[in-house]
Formats: structure tokens, C-alpha cells, sequence
């Protein structure tokens, strides 16, 4: 008898026939003989709706509060699934986050697990309950509750399935797996059938919304096995892994892209030690999350500097770094916010040569200029013109050939 | 430095705006120095919405899984009035039952508090907090959240005001005190200055609404001055304390009734020792509140017996009542759901005879029948035809004479 957890989306939970559905899934998997564990996230919108009331409040409600209100989401899904699935004749029971044992730190709205004591949760197991977790929250060690940011029940359900030892984690979605790229914007994307932790985490955390980033470093710390699968049809889904022999015969695995970034430019700035230390320290303090950086070596002792953050993060990073502007006698800062991301990633990189010199020709070619690069062993990304990134998202996908009919671990042989 | 406590119920809470109104009216109480804990509902109707989600998926639903569901809508309320307040400038803090020490039995949908732990709320109230409190619910020895029934968070404000040592607990409300009758149905009803613990519980628990009864009974039995106030404008209120001489002055003090009970009559009882016994006990097994009973001396060694119940507990009655019929060998149950209750309350009445005459005599001149009779030291109650409440309680208002411009205490000398 195996031990599965599975989590449900906003989407699949979204409303009363939904949860029902999700009810007789769940039932016919209890069927086969496993033990289940159910994490839910909110009725897709309502996380949103509950953000908004606060922001009718205040401009700048407590993050302790904001935890408070927007925990309450998942607190309504899963009594609703528990009910749902004591009328199908198994018993079932809802916790939450205190109710499961999950203890995380104290930085409300993005806070991570710090530990999950099973025994909570073994104890309805043991008695057979299929236990419907809610996604998303915790309590920190002085008894507030917690959540652990955008995506967090992915992360609830992967730390809770590596928690209790369990056979693997199943992530019900609205999507049928992981794309080679967006299929809204490349009709020919192809589903992925299996990847490594490595890509995954890179594409998570490079714009792509399928995973927390969070959850896929659990799984690959922990070696959980995930499987992202859609909760409305059956078929595989993409199996998220370690890494195998096989996928590095593959160049490139998937195209991501990310259009909620703005640009920073500090101009003017003295080219002297220390200086960069001021500048970030300040944006840390408030955790504001920096993804790329250049800084263009000057001839005359004077330096510019840019940056990219999270667009709604980006009036709170311009009010910083004027401030800095003024301390460190710099002479101004712009903003950019018409800029994208276009990324590439596959663990083919490390063995292959040539990939980033066939990305530049590939968007060269279409007359797509660079403004910055970040590159890692297995990925590359690349600051462009927002207008230009679906078209460059069309262009990478083609030109290293990701598209097609067949999965991909056939195509790479 | 005093303490208060203070509750808000749903139409107080009901909307944004409402909740910023709410944040000045305490932010202002604050300024003059006490020290205050607030006890919110949730918006209202809000609870009525998560009822009749549990509906939608079953019939049936788990009471345990129904508190997990319904304990949410105060948790909503709580965060956005303690944001509301920190906008004001005021350290505020939002707690849910658990996070405020408060315990219960296990009774899930009408649990009773057991205990407060007072170190929970004091150790904010110590650090110059103004504590937002969950009202309606607390959590069981076993860490389930429990709910504590319709009206529940006048008596978690009761019940915190007692444990805490408060020096009185305010209840703000949409009317302005406890009147002698519903102003909806008697024009010149008048508000009431003061009213014994007595006289309200058994307001209370005849069908006003105003208090949950077991509020009322926890500040009987503690002595904690409760005053029902209304939140959108100024007044004195009407204070719920310890009987005072000037009080017994008045024979009666208010009209109550309640149009939603329905009468069952068991037709056909054998006449013989522990049949009664029988019937109740099946009754009272799934907790349906029996509220009167009139049994019928037989002359042929049959006998009837009718009761009243809730009428939302009515089909779960009649389908016992129609098992124990068998089981007696009783002939048939029949149901009249087009019953209502009128009462009359007040402590004079021990003091003064003829008052259960007059009361007679003013509905037979009325001709209004009387089909069952119920009284207490302080209350007279009549089941008659539910067409004939609004009508009896205008005849007893007056014949009594409780309407008129002055306060009641001005009236009695």
C-alpha cells in the first residue's frame, strides 16, 4: 500500500461541481488501495478578492494581517472537498496548516516551511481518513499564521509528500504537463514527458507558472518524485525527475519567457568600491527581488548601472534607489517598463557548444536586439523589447527545433 | 485604566465602509484611555453563503467539517478591521479563537466554551495592543475548531469580558437597546434603560434576538454589566444588569414572540408509566430542543401528547417521533407548522398576582385562542395561531401598558 499526495489548483476547485469532480477523482484513486493526502489551493479569483478588501483598507496593509486574511481561501475548499468525499462514503477530515503540523518562519506572505511534524497527519491516515490539507499556509514558531507566496500549495503538497515518505506528488492543474514553451503562443508546443529538477527549476523560476520554484527545490532536494497532470482530462502529464542520461541529448528543452519585469538604469554613478554594496544593500533590506544586473565599466570614473525587478515591485524599488541616487552622488535613475525575458534552458547545454551563439544569430537574424544577458550552466536568458517577445518565443522554439507532434524523449533519440 | 470589551455584529461589519466606521468608533474609545478588546462577526449573511455552499455538495454535512467551513467568515473581518486600525495609527492585533485562548467541548455547531486562557489576549493588551477577536468560534481539546451556534459571538464577548476581569461588554448592534416589543410590529415599543439578567434570558431564549442566551447566562453568573448599544448612532442603550428594587415596580416588561416553532401531537398514547420517557429520549438523543409539552389525561387508557420544536428541527422530529409511534404502539403524529409563541416577561410578576388572568382575559376579548400554556417565575408563554401573533402582541403591548414616549424607569415610579 502506497502513500500518494496529491494537489488540486484554484481552477480545479474553482466551484461547487468542480470540487465535486475533484471529489469522484479522488475517490477512484482511494480505490486502488493507496493512502491519500489532498492539498487544495482557494477557489481560483479568490486569494485576489481577499487582497483587494485589504487594499480597500490600506495602501500598505501588515504583511501579519494580510497572512491572516488571505489564509482564509483554502480554509473554505477544504471542508467543502472533506464533505464531498464523506458522500461518497470515505471518511475524510480538513486541516490546516496548524491542523498538519506545518511550522515555517515568521516572513508573512512568503514564508517557508521550516518543519512538518507528520505525526498530525499520521494520525488520520493510520485510521484510513483521506486528509485534505490546505495549500499555501503555516504557523510560525509564535502561533501566527503564515503563507508561503504565489503557487505555495505546490510547495505545501511536495513538502508534505517528502515529509510523510510518500511514493510521489501528483499536481492536478488546468494544463496537461509542462510545454516545451507556452502553447497560447507557439501553437505547435509540445508537452514534456519527463525533466529534470534542474530544468524545472529553472523554468520556474524564470517566468514559467506550472511549478513554485519553491516546490521543485523540495522535490529535488528530497529526490520526490512530481507529475504534473491536468485535472480535467485524462493522459501522462510530465514527470519531473533527476536527471537522465537521455535528456542531454536534447540542446534546448523548453523556451520560457517572463513580460512582468521592469528595468533600472542608476546613471552617473562614481566608479568606486563599495558603491554597488550601498546600492543593493538598500533593495534587500526590503526584499525586493533583483534578477539581472549590469554595470557598464566607464572611462571617465563615472559608471551606469541597470537592473531588473518584478514590475509591481518596481515603485517601491524606484523610491529606494533615488534615495541611494542622492547618498552614494549618483546623478539619476531611470525606469524601463516596456522591456520581457526570453530564456532557453535544457541540460544539453553543459555538453553541447554553440547554443548562445546560435540564440544571438537565431534573434539577430530577426532583427530582435539584446539589451542584457544572464546565463547559467543550464540556461540563458535575454532582456529584449516586451513588443518583440512573443515573437522571439516563436523563433527560439522553431529554430532549436522544440515543436512537433511526438514527445520529446522519442524526438532526442 | 479600564478594560473594555467591545462586539460588532454582522450589518456593523458588513461592508468596507462599514468596517472603517467601525475602526473610528474604536479608534475614538481608545483615545480615552482604556484598554480594548474587539469581538467581530462576520459580514452578514456571510455565514448563511458557507452554509449553503455545505448544502450545495450535501445534505448531510459533517458538523465537525461545517464549524471548519463557517469559522471562516470572522476571520475575514478580523484582519481587515485590525489593518483599519493601524491606519489610524493604533498598534492592533487579530486573533482567531485559538489565538485567543478560547476553548470548548466538542459539540461542533453549538459548542460551549469551556475555558479561557487569558495569557493569549493579555500578553497584546499588556503591550498596548487593541486585540481583534473571531467571534463565534474556539477550538476543542483535540485542536478541532468548534463553532458556538447562532448569535455566538455576543457570548465569546461575554465570555472574554469575564476572563479577562473587564470592567463592562458593550454590544453594538443595528438597534439602538432591547425594547419592550418589536418596533417592527408596535410603533410606540419603547427602548428599555435597564433589565435584569433574568428578565433577558428569558427574552432571549423565548425568540428575541438581540443576545444569544448563553451570553446572557454567562453575565448572570458572573455579574458582568453588558450594555446593547447601536453602531451607527449615539445613545445611552440599554444596560443588562443585576436586578434592582425599582424594577419588580413593573408588572411586565416586554412582549416577546417567536413564529418559527412547530407543534407535533402524538395521537393515541397508551397511558402507562415510561412511555414519555421513550419519546423524549429519542429526541433529545439527536439534541433537538423541546421547547413546550401538554399531555392529555385520557379517560380509556389512551392519551395524546403534543410538543414544539424549532421549526427547522421539524422533519428530523416527526421522522423520530414516527419510529417511537411504532415502537409505543401510539396510533399517529400529526404537525402543525402554523403555530406561534407570544410571552409576556417580568420580575413584577413575582411579586404581583392576576397578571397570567389579565393576560387571559386580554386575548379571549380578543378572541384569540390559547392551545398551550407554559410559565415561569418571570414569563408567561401562549402557543396560539401563527396568523394571531402580530395582532396579540399589539393587544398585550397595550394592555399592559409598556408603549409611550418615557424611558421605563421613569414610568415605573
Amino acid at each position: 500500500m502506497g502513500l500518494i499526495v496529491q494537489k488540486y489548483g484554484g481552477t480545479s476547485v474553482g466551484d461547487i461541481e468542480r470540487i465535486k469532480n475533484v471529489a469522484k477523482k479522488v475517490s477512484h484513486d482511494k480505490q486502488k488501495g493507496d493512502r491519500l493526502v489532498v492539498v487544495l489551493s482557494a477557489m481560483s479569483g479568490k486569494t485576489d478578492e481577499l487582497i483587494k478588501l485589504a487594499y480597500q483598507i490600506t495602501d500598505e496593509p501588515s504583511e501579519r494581517e494580510l497572512d491572516m486574511l488571505i489564509s482564509t481561501g483554502e480554509r473554505v475548499t477544504i471542508p467543502l472537498l472533506a464533505m464531498a468525499l464523506q458522500k461518497l462514503g470515505h471518511k475524510a477530515v480538513s486541516l490546516s496548516g496548524r491542523q498538519s503540523g506545518i511550522f515555517t518562519d515568521a516572513m508573512h506572505t512568503k514564508a517557508r516551511i521550516t518543519k512538518i511534524d507528520k505525526n498530525y497527519v499520521n494520525k488520520y491516515l493510520n485510521d484510513d481518513y483521506i486528509v485534505v490539507i490546505a495549500g499555501f499556509q503555516g504557523i510560525s514558531e509564535n502561533s501566527n499564521v503564515t503563507t508561503l507566496g504565489r503557487g505555495g500549495s505546490d510547495t505545501t503538497a511536495v513538502a508534505l509528500a517528502v515529509a510523510l515518505n510518500a511514493d510521489k506528488c501528483e499536481i492536478y492543474t488546468d494544463v496537461d504537463g509542462v510545454y516545451t514553451t507556452d502553447p497560447n503562443i507557439v501553437s505547435n508546443a509540445r508537452r514534456i514527458e519527463r525533466i529534470s529538477y534542474e530544468e524545472m527549476l529553472e523554468m520556474a523560476s524564470l517566468g514559467a507558472k506550472v511549478l513554485q520554484t519553491r516546490s521543485v527545490e523540495f522535490a529535488a532536494k528530497y529526490r520526490m518524485p512530481v507529475v504534473v497532470k491536468s485535472t480535467f482530462k485524462e493522459g501522462p502529464g510530465t514527470w519531473v525527475v533527476e536527471e537522465e542520461s537521455s535528456m542531454e541529448k536534447v540542446l534546448v528543452s523548453s523556451v520560457v519567457f517572463d513580460k512582468n519585469q521592469a528595468k533600472m538604469t542608476i546613471v552617473g554613478v562614481p566608479d568606486k568600491p563599495g558603491i554597488a554594496a550601498k546600492i543593493f544593500g538598500v533593495i534587500a533590506r526590503e526584499e525586493i527581488n533583483v534578477d539581472m544586473i549590469i554595470q557598464n565599466v566607464g572611462t571617465s570614473g563615472l559608471t551606469d548601472l541597470s537592473l531588473t525587478v518584478p514590475r509591481v515591485e518596481a515603485g517601491k524599488a524606484m523610491k529606494l534607489l533615488n534615495e541611494a541616487v542622492k547618498e552614494i552622488n549618483a546623478k539619476s535613475v531611470l525606469i524601463d517598463e516596456e522591456i520581457g525575458k526570453v530564456s532557453i534552458v535544457g541540460v544539453g547545454m553543459r555538453s553541447h557548444t554553440g547554443v548562445a551563439a546560435k540564440l544571438f544569430s537565431l534573434l539577430a537574424d530577426a532583427n530582435i536586439n539584446i539589451e542584457m544577458i544572464a546565463t547559467s550552466e543550464i540556461k540563458i536568458s535575454c532582456i529584449i523589447r516586451r513588443a518583440d517577445v512573443d515573437r522571439a518565443v516563436r523563433i527560439l522554439h522553431a529554430g532549436f527545433q522544440l515543436g512537433g507532434e511526438a514527445p520529446r524523449a522519442e524526438q532526442a533519440q
